[in-house]
């Protein structure tokens, strides 16, 4: 299948052209970026660009909105141009988007793979009501893929409430989102509209589709949001109140989780691999980035914590976009 | 008053020395550190010595012990030295301590002035059941006693529960205790001890004397205690259950918090101001160290979150044990 | 005196502002921002503005050139705008400017006090061609200021070259000059233009006033300017050529130098002081970060090498433009 | 060929263990370390262990040296140990070796493959004067080996003095080499011996045999070694005096340098990529960590200046000493 990249500049866009060098399913046709890069060799505007990818020649997103002749859409665009762009693209293409813009939408699915893949079929829903022949698919906000990777075998246990404090690499607010002089030798406890998208979306995550639309799962979910100097890499220490459970069966539970490991995606890895103190630096390649670490599972009763690092631009963004595209080509919806 | 300082070398001992200088009540008669460093000018030990104490000449502890000649002693030895000194010493001389061997004893106050004063009653206790002279006053642990500080205005909303996960600075791990290359662009989410601290501190600091002993507060703290690559400033995600409160009234609580204003204590400092978005680098030597910055209060019904930032080795260690010692100066328990 | 301060709102502006906080001789009558900050309450914009100044209102620098009013005027605005306003300032008011645009101008002194205080004659050259009342005074850049404090104690033993590579603060780069993502955990050689500044401003300083004009030091300065990734203080490691010299004649020197003590300047220090291993991070705030640490001083025969840290905001910029003001009034320039 | 690595777990030992993986020609036979990790896997001591030696039993540098039984041996073991061993094993068997101890004895080479591959020669110096079968080839210190590869191209145009600035990797210090409090947010422009190995082992290094022994070249060399807060990445602002040259015919030095091409060894990569601002965080990994950066060339008549990047745990260390066995193997030393 032929793919664009939209926004293959930014720091997402880049993971996303990385993450498809070589891949066995999608040729990457099209490299769209703002106007001011149109013409230009990716090598050029990217200096670690891949080599296979080091000539393509950039277009606009003007030229490649007029005849975008691909098969699919992956979308690393800001949310401010993202939305129309999306309603525009989605008549004909399958688009997969990394934006938050449709996220929020009745039947637009924010899909973990691992998590709600289930969740796919609200594409059929889109088409559908929309006469559409392509559709969106969202994945979530950087912080609450990585939560939501953690919370899916917990569900067997009964999730009742979430507290959660994130520590946040300075990677996901791009290039130029923050000072150096704001973040160096200090935490910043506020990112804007964070806290908002993970106790929103990781209850539609988990939620379940009921007449078309997702019924959002009941459980609470209370975050804070801080930004703290490192370069990638999520860390996440998470309350979490369940209505059974042990640390043994949670760990089991955490080690033993893998199951899509049986369709054989291309792109797949463990989403959760089990290591006494999860850290960033050293855990956020793991699995290429798509493998959540998880750790310092403590507690007892109903109350338990534990501690959660994922690469924010591969499992956080891109990585988990390109998953569900391989998810939704598998299972045939595309 | 004649006081010595213990472990005068060492991070806390340092920070000891340097609010000591030019104190009105308190002299600095002895400057104690290891064998290793004895006789040796102190500014020649510690490079930032204040000019004051630049010429002392640091005396060992075995020399120390063996004639203590001071009022007073501020102590700021590692706890595997502290036990044995502390117990030798209280029979003559009043010990404040930041050491944590003796925080859990039954009638061993662990004093934040603003917090618990009254538990300086228990130092009566100690005289009594073992015929001592002096006693033993020790502060909390550094995370604990920023976090002691924020709850203490809560208290009339009635505290249920408290779910805290720190960002702890490096500075808190002493001169050699953590390697460059373990926290470098890295979050490290153990800390060792340190959560049992926080869980068990925090309860008897909030704790009622009853019997000549603590019963503690019967709240429950869950905490996540993580490393970061901050230099001093220790920050904490707080999630908190009321009984009942509203953002507003837990502002005006924590604005208005000033309980010992009256006292003059000569290192008094407000003890908590509000700030909409608190930052170890931006408001850690607020009120020289001593005043804990408080913001992002969020919530609704009984569930509140909000975060602290306050200095781990003034507020945290040597500030909060000087007051300590001011307190029951000005009380008349020495 | 009263003076107003012109970009009072970014970094070297709000250095201004707290370098003037209760000054015995300069009474803050204005200050001065863009036309976005006028109106607003300057300890609104500045977080950690000096009580003193705190509910000062903002003027826009519009109003305040209709109207000016102050007898003397510190510029720290970008150099985009410093050069039209400090040349119609200077018709009456002496300016004391931190900007580029007049450094390299044959009447305009870069000043440093302890390096070329005989420089300040220059101005009575452009009140007499210019016809003005005032005067422009410029202090060099950031880097050039620390090394040229340390150049000055060793003309006495013939500088023939100098070759520096600098490792330069965060700050120096401005609020927003710099994205975290560019500096964390890298080197970064390059800063446009400094060090084409450094070899010319740093012989312009220790050149010669000949016919009115300053006749450039002769020795070749070389220099390779890095950003590393540290809140203040520029690090510079030297090597030096001189006509003859020893380790011990230059260390000497450099801790004898104390050229102005005499002169009773409200804010000056000693201006070089010897230390084995000078690092920005524990040294940057000595006299009041005037004070430029020296260390490493070896070599032999002609070729030496020794290594300066200094406060690149202070002595680098306010501080040093603070002290030329103090400088021109004790000679009696204003 | 069977080889063992000496002092496996080290940061040195670690990474020749990771450039092993797979290796053609080196098939790893025995991970050495000391007493207290012999019996231990390799993947419990060192958790980013490659998979292939996740299960080697770690053996003690005594139970080796009784019975090594391999072909060759990569050495990262400290200096302190290093000596004896070094002697006792080469009676025997080659040794590649990364400690500091042999490298300044006349017959022994500082090899790097790019610069001085007739050094080689030295070894069976060696081998004859001692009746040695093995023998001993060192690789130079890191920040040496780095600058070597940039002044070899340079030979050509007639090298008469170097001053280098360096700016350091924490990695270099080893794991508990440097505490976190000593270099965060800070320059510490002092590395015990650095500046000396860079001032000698790069004029051996570009030396010439003689009787069966190095002259050393005659430029002359001045350093200043700082570490700076960079994990991996030593980064160097070279200053150079040459008889002629310009920077276009540098700069084509530098991009034509690939000396050892036509060898095809397994290792190899292009020892210098040019770059217009070569970065430790960008640029450190290239070729594998082999490829050093170079950049910001830059002076004219015989006095120009550059910077250069790369990997020093890789092209200073293990990744340099691996070649030099690779070269020997090739030519046939071994």
């Amino acid at each position: 299948m032929k793919v664009a990249v939209l926004g293959a500049t930014g720091m997402v866009g880049r993971t996303f052209v990385k993450l498809l060098e070589g891949h066995p399913w999608f040729e990457v046709e099209k490299l769209v970026a703002s106007e001011r890069s149109a013409g230009i060799r990716y090598g050029e505007l990217v200096e670690d660009s891949p080599e296979e990818f080091r000539d393509f020649e950039v277009i606009s997103l003007e030229d490649f909105l007029k005849d975008p002749g691909v098969d699919l859409v992956f979308n690393a665009l800001p949310a401010s141009l993202a939305g129309d762009v999306e309603e525009r693209l989605a008549k004909d293409i399958p688009i997969f988007t990394n934006a938050r813009v449709h996220r929020y939408d009745d039947d637009v699915p924010i899909l973990v793979p691992e998590v709600n893949p289930e969740h796919l079929r609200l594409t059929e829903v889109q088409r559908e009501r929309k006469g559409w022949n392509g559709f969106i698919v969202t994945n979530p906000n950087c912080s609450t893929a990585i939560l939501a990777v953690s919370l899916a075998p917990l569900r067997d246990f009964g999730i009742k409430r979430v507290h959660v404090a994130t520590m946040q690499a300075i990677s996901g607010a791009g290039f130029f989102g923050l000072s150096a002089l704001a973040i160096h030798d200090n935490v910043i406890p506020f990112i804007s509209g964070e806290e908002w998208k993970i106790e929103n979306e990781s209850r539609k995550i988990l939620g379940k589709i009921e007449n078309g639309r997702i019924k959002p799962a009941l459980f609470e979910v209370s975050a804070i949001a801080t930004r703290v100097p490192v370069l990638h890499g999520h860390t996440e220490a998470v309350f979490i109140e369940l209505e059974h459970g042990s640390t043994e069966k949670i760990k089991e539970a955490f080690e033993s989780f893998d199951p899509l490991k049986s369709l054989s995606l291309p792109s797949y890895e463990k989403p959760l691999v089990y290591t006494e103190v999860p850290q960033p630096r050293f855990h956020r390649e793991r699995g290429k980035g798509l493998t959540v670490t998880v750790g310092r599972v403590e507690g007892s009763d109903s109350a338990f914590k534990y501690v959660i690092t994922g690469h924010n631009l591969v499992r956080g963004a891109a990585g988990g976009s390109l998953l569900n595209a391989e998810l939704a080509k598998k299972l045939g919806y595309i």
